[in-house]
């Protein structure tokens, strides 16, 4: 086999065969393949797409080319849920005590934030002592004792998506639904889990901008799960805007504690209700999604939801305290409110901008060696929809740094303010099963 | 501006500006764009195509991106010719002591061959004594003096082409018009002639299989020069079976003296007769195509074309007794008969089998590292449309080597013999102007 006539033969629109998709997975993971053709190749692929068949293989090479996490060893129907990426997308702190505390056993890995997305592992690690690092014994042990664990994504695993996720990054071949697909469903995959529900963003804030693009991608992750045995169903959720109130690392725990004492701002309590029913739906705890769904209401009402997080937390080192005092989070010495100057409704909040000003405050990084302030963050006031004024309060930026100059003004223009009132937002779009 | 950025522009199908295809261009070739971006940029370019200003501009980063050949010391218009690559292509050797005897200065730079295609400078160079690298000087006296010269291609001349051309050939982007046009007129750009003409071959030994993609390719060739200046003529021209009946190298040089005493075969003989015409007309010495073809005529009957040649050989210091006597060209001691084993009429010959069978007996190379032997090649007995029987000789191999076994089956499985006599090949298919 020649890699060279495999690029030709995707080039020319042809499907590639599973043990073709295996050498150049392979090849290029062992670095018997070059970059340069590797990218000649996904750039065919960006043009001529793959069927099902195919981005299923690649998948499945994907998740071969590393280690591959054994969940045998935990009892129950093993359910995860993965985010196509957002801002202030705080809902695994909501979804892993809710889930768990229905005995659904959630083995959640997670990663860091980088650029202007957030990631799970950095907003728990605000909380003083929480340990993101297990063994694997602990990480085995917690599962089976209190149904949820919560650690960094393994270094060893899929190591081919990793490098090729780098060279897409730097060749213009990161929007591809094959090759998003591919990427996701594979860390899914090696993460050991039976069945997944995925969170597939749309809107200006998302990769996917169009409803059409996101639907296209998530059917296609479903059909991915489907033929490799693991049941998925994908939700399409709203990405127009920021979710919820909170963008930061302490700020997004502390609203995630909000929402599960059922104090949560309308978005991020419907749509992480909505993950956690079809995760509780898909362990087959309750018959249909409507069930599932008043059953978390319940879960949060009854205050077993956040009884589970504070467990969460004390299992894993952090303190505990934090969930009846959210003001023992670390806290920021600055606060810059950023006013409107002009008066209508909110139409859109670009979340990019907003991701881009919370990393300038000190909340992400630029890149991955950059260290975070787990006290920086963003505040949202205004939602879209609001009405403001002239002079109103449209957000509070939150920094320990000297400058926030670039920060102000660039979460300032994220707010785009019109006349008229848009039409209300919907949460979750589609649901792709 | 940033390679990333640009790649993103081609793949959505938007025209670069000059400036950022020169930023490309150069960048690349002084190594500040990495093989990966440049390798996803030309499937880019392979997909969404270029127009016209776009490939005259990447033309021109080319020519710049090295030495420009300096012709201005010659008097005259200075008309250069360059073939799309072929098999038997002998076509330079006939046509520069044409021209030249008609006052027309052909400065020709020319390469070796590679693989199935050879070159006119190893074909030269099975001459005793003839020296293919002439200095500066000598190149420019020789043209003033004689009105003509030919030296191998300079090193300095578009290293961008001969950087990107590498990198194309390992990653599937070698078959793009934009890139093949602008590869080839920016060669012939430096080597600082005035007018072009070209010849693009089409038919099942050419890069060019349909007639369609070769017209395409002609006029975009002929688009570019005029644009840049440089007054362009293009001849689509057969290439189904090898051209005339020699394939080697001192056998081509032999062929090329048959033609020029009058003796050639009729492909070889029309298509290098019609591009030395549309160069005459092209450097003005006559008023149209028809009287060009009548002079050219006029010079093989006359001796005088013979005689041009025979001066060629002497002022690059060549046994010109080889004119007269093409028996002092060195000769292969074997001489292997390859017969045919059907009876019927020969329908085509596949142009890179031969190609590749004569590189295996000894006349070309493997890589660009192999020593060729002058006198190995192939002589084409039938041609398509001749009728055999079997037991006829098909074609004669010539080789010093110890095994031909390959060369022969490969040879004999060239011809592609059918009952029904083929319709007559046209030897010139198109000239786009």
């Amino acid at each position: 086999m020649r890699m060279i006539d495999l690029i030709n033969k995707k080039k020319h629109g042809e499907s590639l065969t599973g043990a073709e998709i295996d050498y150049i997975v392979q090849g290029y993971t062992q670095g018997k393949i070059p970059d340069y053709q590797m990218s000649a190749f996904l750039m065919a692929v960006y043009f001529k797409g793959m069927n099902t068949e195919e981005i299923s293989n690649l998948t499945m090479s994907m998740v071969n080319s590393g280690e591959v996490v054994d969940l045998s060893g935990i009892e129950g129907i093993k359910v995860d849920k993965h985010s196509s990426g957002g801002v202030g997308d705080k809902l695994s702190l909501i979804i892993i005590p809710l889930c768990a505390s229905l005995g659904i056993p959630v083995a959640k890995m997670s990663g860091r934030g980088l650029g202007h997305t957030g990631g799970t592992i950095d907003k728990l690690e605000s909380i003083e002592g929480f340990r993101t690092e297990l063994s694997k014994e602990e990480f085995i042990n917690n599962l089976n004792m209190y149904n949820m664990a919560i650690v960094s994504q393994a270094e060893n695993l899929t190591p081919a998506d990793k490098k090729i996720y780098a060279l897409r990054d730097v060749t213009g071949t990161v929007d591809s639904i094959p090759l998003i697909a591919s990427s996701i469903m594979s860390k899914k995959i090696a993460s050991g889990c039976d069945r997944i529900v995925l969170d597939v963003k749309v809107g200006s804030g998302a990769f996917m901008k169009s409803l059409d693009d996101a639907v296209i991608l998530a059917r296609t992750m479903v059909d991915i799960g489907k033929s490799l045995g693991k049941t998925t169903i994908a939700i399409v959720t709203d990405m127009n805007q920021p979710l919820g109130h909170e963008v930061g690392n302490a700020n997004e725990v502390r609203e995630a504690i909000e929402v599960l004492k059922g104090n949560g701002a309308g978005d991020v309590t419907a749509i992480s209700l909505t993950i956690a029913s079809y995760m509780a739906v898909l362990a087959g705890v309750f018959p249909n999604f409507e069930s599932a769904y008043k059953g978390m209401g319940e879960l949060i009402e009854s205050g077993k939801a956040l009884e589970k997080f504070k467990e969460l937390v004390r299992i894993q080192g952090g303190n505990e305290q934090i969930t009846e005092n959210p003001d023992l989070l670390p806290q920021a010495r600055k606060h810059i409110e950023v006013k409107a100057s002009e008066s209508g409704f909110i139409n859109s909040i670009d979340a990019e901008s907003i991701g881009v000003s919370a990393m300038l405050l000190g909340a992400g990084r630029k890149t991955k060696e950059d260290k975070i302030d787990p006290s920086a963050g963003i505040t949202i006031l205004r939602k879209v929809g609001d009405e403001v004024k002239i002079g109103d309060t449209l957000c509070v930026l939150h920094t320990n740094l000297p400058e926030w100059d670039d920060a102000e003004k660039l979460s300032k223009g994220a707010f785009s303010i019109k006349n008229e009132k848009p039409a209300p937002i919907k949460y979750v779009h589609e649901v792709i099963e």
